[in-house]
């Protein structure tokens, strides 16, 4: 349907760096503040999922990602020395085995310090919030959640979970078959999910302390990633205004308190001190990264009217 | 020096696979055990050291290599999911964790239970094996050994020390910089080197009732070598008699009473049921496996006198 002029002002902000990290977004908003000052930020992130259900999304996770490193000796030694030479893979692993229990809860002083609980308003929406267990267990080929958790905890944990995930680990002799080496080194690659009001830096600071005061000060700490977790209130009047158009459009709507993912979104509510909100075309199934990825054209449209009824709404108020 | 007649009968047995694992060597003796059936065993797998001494091997140690592996997910997911998928590397990590404590010692029931003390005689000899700590440590650029062992420890680590090495550990993304991606899978190698009493086939089923004990039934676990360690007694009148052929020929030999590595020694005192000594003329620092491996001719002359000293001491007795 055609509409008339726009009825407010609009800005576009076209990154193209999220996928390697978002780098210079922070630097660059901070330049362009004034420039980019607004109400409002709609962020095409979102998706449309199985049931043809707009997501609209509220936050985003932030992350912090880091190597660590045991470097015991120059070179390789057969591993009959075993008996002598320390083993750097025993030494990553006792380190690393300090970082969490075995249930996922992460051990490093203060880590949880400045977290606070999910709000009513945020548990609500979490509880309407649409999760097939099964669907999800199929897909991983998995028979049962960490913890054995289920239902509520499931879907609460996607929202709301931090996490220390092993990304990569290596040592030694990786091929097929045997090979009687004593590693010089050993290397783990590690994300930690955030969640909101856990500050990368002062986290980055505690792990650092963490392992000095477990005694594996030596262990060399590589930071490639710090980013902060956002979330937008779902009762900011923003998100009704986005609600609103997205029902009118696609007939139904999903609010998602925090995507359990990371993007720049910290950026733009920290820096513009805006609302963020995604919501976008993207079919959930459309093979993302892979061959044959594909847009859905009946998407693109009722996407396009969204984005036309939230300027509409946003107009009026 | 020109000799008469040889004094005694000698059989050669040349082997082609032993840097394979020596996987038919058992299989052969058995076969033709009548044939090889004889009063000594002269392996010339011994060395002369930096300082031109003939070490006189009495014995190696066995070995047991496998491979645990943790398959949790039909594929890696991305590392978001980390709060509802199990994290195979975690999962593998605190099940190796199990193995042993941080000293070193096998924490797997009855490891050591047929395990008889050094003697005294033994505890002699490896008194007086030279071992220079310093050059060792600084061949390798490390600081200390395992549990700060000195002297003595150090020394009998080395003949009689039983290990769990982590040969090589593999999960995830190890390339450069970041993907924040959860495995779905993690292996890891272990040599254990086995002393004697130890059977590689009581370890194995030892190993895998720990890991069922230990909540850990469903990893799977493939073995890739078996051996048993073998040492032959000092008091053996053999010994003697090649102690002093090596002695004639080198002016000086130093007694080790176990090699720290391992050899398909067992095989020979096991089915033959002679002692089995390691004499050569290989020289320590003479780049084995490496670009420009040599052989020492003032050493191959020493070691084919000491040969046909240990066959005139030998007719002799």
């Amino acid at each position: 349907d055609a509409t008339d002029d726009v009825p407010c002002n609009i800005k576009f902000v076209i990154e193209g760096e999220e996928e390697t990290g978002s780098a210079n977004i922070e630097k660059y908003l901070k330049k362009y503040k004034q420039k980019f000052s607004c109400d409002g930020v709609i962020w095409e992130f979102g998706y449309v999922d199985a049931k043809n259900r707009p997501i609209i999304g509220l936050g985003m996770k932030g992350l912090l990602f880091v190597e660590l490193s045991v470097k015991e000796s120059i070179q390789d030694a057969h591993s009959s020395l075993a008996v002598l030479i320390k083993n750097p893979a025993w030494r990553l692993i006792d380190a690393v085995k300090t970082l969490r229990d075995s249930s996922g809860h992460v051990l490093i002083k203060d880590w949880y310090k400045e977290v606070t609980p999910l709000s009513k308003q945020d548990l609500e929406l979490i509880k309407n919030e649409p999760f097939d267990e099964n669907v999800f267990k199929k897909e991983f080929g998995i028979q049962s959640f960490v913890n054995n958790m289920k239902g509520m905890d499931a879907k609460k944990a996607l929202v709301a979970g931090a996490t220390c995930n092993i990304a990569g680990f290596v040592s030694g002799y990786i091929g097929d078959g045997a090979k009687t080496v004593l590693p010089s080194d050993a290397l783990v690659k590690i994300d930690f999910r955030l969640i909101p009001q856990m500050d990368p830096k002062k986290q980055v600071t505690r792990l650092k302390n963490h392992l000095k005061s477990k005694g594996f000060g030596d262990i060399k700490i590589k930071i490639f990633h710090g980013e902060a977790a956002a979330r937008t209130n779902s009762s900011d009047p923003f998100v009704s205004q986005v609600k609103d158009a997205a029902e009118k459009s696609f007939g139904t709507s999903i609010l998602n308190v925090s995507n359990a993912g990371t993007g720049p979104m910290y950026s733009f509510v920290d820096i513009l001190k805006s609302p963020c909100i995604s919501i976008g075309s993207t079919y959930m199934f459309s093979k993302i990264h892979s061959p044959n990825e594909f847009a859905r054209v009946d998407l693109l449209k009722k996407t396009t009217k969204c984005m036309c009824l939230i300027m509409e709404n946003f107009g009026k108020n």
